[in-house]
């Protein structure tokens, strides 16, 4: 098995990528909801029928892109509109094996919009949409990679338990795939975990803001969408994956 | 005097920017130090005679610009050629007492380079140098806020203490604005916060990654750089501040 799909590997990743997800979110929580930010056409000609959410994360991405961050399997963009790389591409080990389609980008961003900034900010308007925009695509670049990570925990899996695994993607057996794939208890300790670690960054900020962000949001984001969506991308890897 | 200058205030917002930088500096200092990423002309064609680091941190510039961050007081570009807000201009109080051309990120990314990405990541080259640009604008951008800071903490010293203000600046005095600014006990008590807190935030973190990232360097950060050019800065504001 590759070094990257060693269960100790993953494991070690996605806890990094805890504090990257709830620096994230306490820095966005200073900033009041500023509903405006995601309302297309809401602000001003220059934007067209577009929101500004979708501006700036547009325009990130395709900085981004020319610095090759989509070579990287780890990394799944928002937009397909992008330019090429300007740096040479790294040879990156295949470690996956996938068509490259997988994308839960619009869905991520729709729960974002809808059940996480929602959480993580107090309700009102405080005019810092540059700021809250910022923000925003920090939280939604760390919450793609964290959820599309699944990718990497499904080919890890297959690759262990392929006599389990094999038989219940060639029958298509979406439920018998969540059943076989979910550890609850590894799911408890990440919940408690991410608890823990919101109560120790979040306790230590002395407030100069309005921040709202307690540790149960953060679980409650993990818990109703973090974990599902992660379990979900396992499964529709595995559905297509080809099983020889 | 404006609520923006009360010191409670300026002390609460210089507290809530340890975070923001101690974040970030904990995100930058999972890659390696990847020099070449700070080398005119190293990395390509594209970028013809520029940095990586260069071409990344315009680029943002240019978006942010869009998002009208310049037109905060307490926000300076490092470039000067970026195009005009797309969102209307906020009606910001003029707290500052300024013609706006002080700005001293020249210098702070000279010390960023030289001396502070340096100390936090670890020699050599993973290759990761996307990533590693991306966190190094957030890191920039963060200090460059914290440090011109000091034209906010200046101000406010100045309206508190006009009598021992204006007759040091009319002067020009340079080393007696230095010793009256200077407040040896809060200079402690922000570097062993500092201390604290990077302790806490670093040492939660399971190595996942190459971090090398300790509070003792977040404190030499800013016992050599941090506090002495938000000093700087405040003088630099005073000499050019009408006394009448």
């Amino acid at each position: 098995m590759h070094k990257e799909l060693t269960l100790d590997r993953i494991r070690a990743v996605l806890a990094r990528l805890e504090e990257t997800i709830i620096f994230a979110l306490i820095e966005r929580s200073q900033f009041s909801l500023n509903r405006v930010v995601y309302l297309p056409g809401a602000l001003g000609v220059a934007l067209g029928d577009r929101s500004l959410i979708n501006f700036l994360l547009h325009g990130t991405e395709v900085l981004h892109s020319q610095l090759r961050r989509y070579t990287s399997s780890d990394e799944h963009p928002f937009f397909s509109d992008l330019p090429e790389p300007i740096l040479e591409r790294l040879d990156f080990p295949d470690v996956l094996v996938t068509d490259g389609t997988l994308n839960f980008n619009a869905r991520i961003r729709e729960v974002y919009e809808q059940h996480v900034v929602t959480q993580i900010c107090a309700e009102g308007d405080d005019g810092q949409y540059g700021s809250s925009a910022v923000n925003d695509v920090v939280c939604l670049q760390a919450l793609s990679k964290r959820i599309h990570y699944g990718e990497f925990v499904a080919e890890s899996k297959f690759q262990a338990y392929t006599d389990r695994y094999a038989p219940l993607i060639a029958a298509g057996d979406r439920e018998g795939l969540v059943s076989l794939l979910t550890d609850t208890e590894v799911e408890i300790n990440v919940v408690q975990r991410v608890r823990e670690k919101t109560a120790q960054y979040a306790g230590l900020i002395q407030a100069a803001d309005d921040s709202t962000l307690t540790p149960e949001t953060v679980v409650k984001i993990y818990k109703d969408w973090v974990i599902p969506l992660n379990k979900e991308v396992q499964v529709e890897y595995l559905l297509r994956r080809p099983v020889v």
